[in-house]
C-alpha cells in the first residue's frame, strides 16, 4: 500500500508563484507516489482570521481552483474542507489533554508567530493550541508522511509526541507521521521584502493573467544601486534573479545574466522582459487549467464535495478507533 | 415554551449524598418547570482523568442510574452522553478563537483549581480551556439557565462572554444563558473534611446498603473534645449535625438536639444512630428505584440512547446555524 502524505493550505487567499515554488510543485511530484490527502484548513484559517469568515469561505474554492490549476489531480489527490470533518475537532479536544499549557508556550514555530502577529499575551487560544489541531489534521487521516520546511518541524515533532503519548496510554491506534523535509525554497515578495504574501501585496498570483504578471515584474523591486545599464547590478537580494533561479529551467542562461547583471551593461527592462517570458511560460498552462476549470464550477466542487467524503470516511474511522482506545465507547462497550 | 435548563456530572464516581444535597434535590424539583437536559460529562472528566479512561465510561451507566434513582424522570429530563455530541468538540475549537490565552488565565475558577490539583504551569491544556467546552456544552443545547453555586459563577460569565462576541462577530444564534445562582449547601465529608469526594474515601453514596450506611456514620469524625456523654459538645464544625440540617426535615427536633449535645448530656452514638435513620428514610426510596432500574440495564440504556438522540438533534442544529454564522458553509454557500 502506498504511504500517505497530508498537505495543505489555509484558504485565506488565492495561491500564489512563492506556493508553487514551496510547496505545489513538490506536492504534484509527489502526488503518484504517495496517497495524498489536501487539506482546505478553513477551520485552522479563523484561528487569525475570525473576523473574517467570509473570506476564508470564498477561497476555499479558489484554493481548489489553484490546486487543479497546477496539476494537483483529483485521481491522485483528495481535496477535503476540514469544516466538513467534525472528527478533527473531536480528536482536537481529545489530544488537548496530552499536552501542558507550558509545553506549548515553548513550541519554537508557535511562539515565533505569536510574535510575528504581534498577539503578545491576547493570543487567542485557538492561535496558541493550533499545534494541537495539527496534529488532529495529521493523524485523522492517518498520514505517514508530512511535508515540511525545517520552520515547520516543531510541529511535527508536536504530533509525534502526542501520538506516542496517546498510544502508550490507551492503545496503539495512530498512526506516527514523519516530516518529509524537502527542499522548500521561499521566494521572496516583488518589493524584495523575504516573504511573498497577499496581504503585503507583493505577490503574483497563479490567478494573475498575462498583462498583470508583466505589470507587476515591471514594477518589482531590484538593486536599488543599479542606476544605468552600464553600471554594475547586484544579484544578491535582487528578486527578479530569485525569480530567475526558481523558474528558468536553462541554469546556464540564468549564469550567464547574473554575470552580465554583475559586470554591468544588463539593463533591468531588459532582465525583467525575460523573467516575464519566463514566468509566462511557467503560468501560462496553470492559467489556462484554471480557466478551464473555472468554466465548471459545479465539476469543481463536485471534486472537493468527492474528495471530502472520502477524507471523512477516514477520518471517522480513526475518530472510532480512537474512541475506543479512549473507552469513549458506552453504548458498544456495555456487556449485556 | 419552557425555558431549557443545562446540568449535569462528570462521570468519575457515583454519586454521593453531598451532590443529593449540592445539586440533585434541586434538578428534581425544577425537572418539570423547565426543559431540564442533563450532561453526563465523560470528554469533560477526561480533561483531568486521562490516564483512567476505563473509570469514566464505567462510571456514565452508575451515573444514569444515580439520576433515575433520585427521581429524575425521563419524560421530564433528558440525559445525554458528551462523546456522543461531536458538536460541542465542534463549538469548542470555534469559541477558542474568541477567547484569549491570558484571559483564561484569569478565571478565577481554573486558577483556584489549577492550584488545588497542583498542576502548576504543567496545566493539561484541555483542562486549561475547559471554560470554554462548558461554554460549548451551555450553548450546544441552547440553554437559557444554568444553576450553579457561587464558586461557579466566573464559568458562566465566561460563557456569556463567548455567546456575546460570537454574536456580534458573526450572527445572532447563541442563546445567552443566566445564572441560576441556587443555595449550592456544600455538605462535609464523613471526616469533617469540608468536601464530600469519593477520593477522599469521605463519603456516603446514593447506592450504599442500608448496613454500609449504619457502619460509615458510626465511624464519622465528630467533636473531637466531647469525650464523655456528659460534657458539653460542640455542634459546629461538626459534620453529624451538618447532615442533620441537610437530611433531617424535623427542623425543631434538630434544634432541640443541638441543644442538648451543647449543654451536654447526649452522647455521639445516641445521636449517629438517630442520623443513620434519618438518612435511611432519604436513601432507602433512592435505593429501591436504584435497584429496581438496576435489575433491567437495558432500560437504562435505552433512556439514555433516547436522551442522547434527542440531545444529538438540539446540538447539530446549533452547530448548523453556527457554521452559517461563521460562513463555514462552503457546500451550501456556493452560488450556481
Amino acid at each position: 500500500m502506498k504511504q500517505r502524505i497530508l498537505t495543505g493550505d489555509r484558504p485565506t487567499a488565492s495561491l500564489h508563484i512563492g506556493h508553487l515554488v514551496g510547496s505545489l510543485r513538490s506536492r504534484v511530484a509527489l502526488q503518484r507516489e504517495y496517497d495524498t490527502f489536501v487539506l482546505i484548513a478553513d477551520v485552522q484559517a479563523l484561528t487569525d482570521h475570525f473576523e473574517h469568515p467570509r473570506k476564508v469561505r470564498d477561497n476555499v474554492l479558489e484554493v481548489a481552483l489553484d490546486y487543479l490549476a497546477v496539476g494537483l489531480d483529483q485521481q491522485s489527490a483528495t481535496f477535503v474542507v476540514q469544516s466538513r470533518i467534525p472528527e478533527i475537532a473531536e480528536l482536537t479536544v481529545f489530544y488537548l489533554n496530552l499536552v501542558t499549557v507550558s509545553h506549548l508556550r515553548q513550541n519554537p514555530t508557535v511562539k515565533a508567530e505569536i510574535v510575528q502577529k504581534g498577539f503578545g499575551e491576547s493570543v487567542p487560544a485557538g492561535f496558541f493550541v493550533y499545534p494541537v489541531s495539527q496534529a488532529a489534521d495529521i493523524t485523522a487521516f492517518g498520514a505517514h508522511l508530512v511535508p515540511v520546511g525545517d520552520d515547520q518541524l516543531p510541529m511535527i515533532e508536536q504530533t509525534v509526541e502526542i501520538v506516542r503519548r496517546f498510544n502508550r496510554l490507551y492503545a496503539p491506534v495512530l498512526v506516527e507521521p514523519k516530516a518529509l523535509v524537502g527542499d522548500v525554497p521561499r521566494l521572496p515578495g516583488l518589493d524584495g521584502r523575504p516573504k511573498m504574501s497577499k496581504s503585503a501585496g507583493n505577490a503574483i498570483f497563479l490567478s494573475d493573467s498575462a498583462d498583470e504578471v508583466a505589470r507587476k515584474v515591471k514594477g518589482m523591486y531590484t538593486d536599488p544601486n543599479h542606476l544605468t545599464v552600464e553600471a554594475p547590478g547586484s544579484v544578491e537580494g535582487n528578486p527578479v534573479f530569485a525569480y530567475l533561479d526558481a523558474f528558468d529551467s536553462d541554469k546556464q542562461k540564468v549564469a550567464e545574466l547574473k554575470a552580465h547583471y554583475r559586470r554591468g551593461g544588463l539593463g533591468d527592462v531588459k532582465v525583467k522582459r525575460y523573467l516575464t517570458e519566463v514566468l509566462d511560460a511557467t503560468l501560462t498552462p496553470i492559467r489556462e487549467r484554471r480557466r478551464s476549470f473555472g468554466r465548471d464550477l459545479d465539476e469543481v466542487e463536485r471534486i472537493v464535495r468527492e474528495g471530502t467524503r472520502k477524507g471523512r470516511e477516514v477520518a471517522s474511522e480513526t475518530a472510532a478507533s480512537v474512541k475506543r482506545a479512549m473507552h469513549l465507547d458506552f453504548f458498544e462497550a456495555r456487556v449485556h
